[in-house]
């Protein structure tokens, strides 16, 4: 279990909320984009990123370049707020209302770091492809360190963090069960299409088992 | 066009910017799911909610109770940033550095209002449910005054929007295209799943053509 603290407990629905260690983890896996608040000159922020877990740390990447790297160089750190969420479908009900959505959602708050150790940060990078597309990391040309030099890596602690999650069909108002309306949930999922090959793909190089998932 | 403005040009691959109407319309109408960014007590913040646009606003909805719906009560406004991505695949190249994502991603920042009239607010909610799911609306039973009241909706000018748009294959550098690695698109789609019906639903009522999409 993640702590409960002040700083994770949802205003609204406070029994949607959840520190469950292996429900948070899964979802962080299994999202590819959270999103990242920051605040700069007084102003909010917000921009996807791609990201990985490692136990108990996030990691995002970027180019050096980004605003938010060379605000984490500038001040060694940044404050932050990250949010990752799926959803899992749409929830029908008979009254607009009551008409909700399915979802896994965890919000992390914290102090986030530049990961400047070369070797570390290259074993990031290395899980986070590995989590994208599994296997892949192993077949393609590795990093240089020159383009280690030009990635940014920020390390967040999984410290501030909790999950929300809603699941199950509509909640209707007993008044409302009668109606002569259809009501339930429409379930949405991620679905990976077929593999496109590059054009300047040499034709006696198969597709890879990873991407028949 | 959306005007371009230099808080909505990205610090990096400005080539990948659009001001486009239309496109950045198409992402917002295709996304359910916005990321809304806020300052409170000068610490970021970022929520998932279910959004809609109208013309040149885009609108979000929350209990009234809410951290934002309360703070954008008290303050009469409330400083936002609003992303919303669609991510179309994940790019794969021969060297582990140029693998990427194909996304579309819009921004807007700005000053974020309450809606207080009553009927607008009807509006606006009856858009986003005919958004999330064509035709709904129609069928369900109406909100009362006192759901009305409970209601947040906060609305944001696109004022200051800008979109961020990656599509295509590798961007292998030259050296790379010899190796003998698997490179092109994987593509990602959001899937409707087979409506599951609530258990307490009357047989005789159908399922909506609409859930079929």
């Amino acid at each position: 279990m993640y702590e409960q603290r002040r700083e994770t407990t949802p205003s609204r629905h406070p029994e949607r909320a959840s520190f469950d260690e292996a429900l948070i983890d899964a979802v962080l896996d299994e999202a590819l984009v959270g999103h990242l608040a920051f605040v700069a000159d007084n102003l909010p922020q917000v921009l996807p990123l791609l990201f990985v877990r490692l136990g108990r740390t996030l990691f995002v990447h970027g180019s050096t370049g980004a605003h938010f790297a060379r605000m984490a160089a500038r001040q060694k750190s940044l404050l932050v707020s990250f949010e990752v969420t799926l959803v899992d479908g749409l929830v029908l009900a008979r009254s607009a209302f009551n008409h909700s959505a399915n979802y896994r959602c965890v919000i992390a708050h914290g102090t986030a770091r530049l990961v400047t150790d070369a070797e570390r940060k290259a074993a990031v990078l290395d899980a986070l492809l590995d989590k994208l597309v599994p296997g892949r990391r192993a077949e393609v040309r590795a990093p240089t360190a020159d383009e280690l030099r030009k990635t940014a890596v920020l390390e967040l602690d999984l410290d501030e963090v909790g999950a929300k999650v809603r699941t199950g069909g509509p909640l209707d108002a007993e008044a409302d069960l009668s109606l002569p309306v259809w009501a339930g949930v429409w379930p949405i999922e991620r679905a990976f299409g077929s593999a496109q090959r590059s054009p300047d793909l040499a034709e006696s190089i198969p597709e890879p088992a990873y991407l028949a998932r």
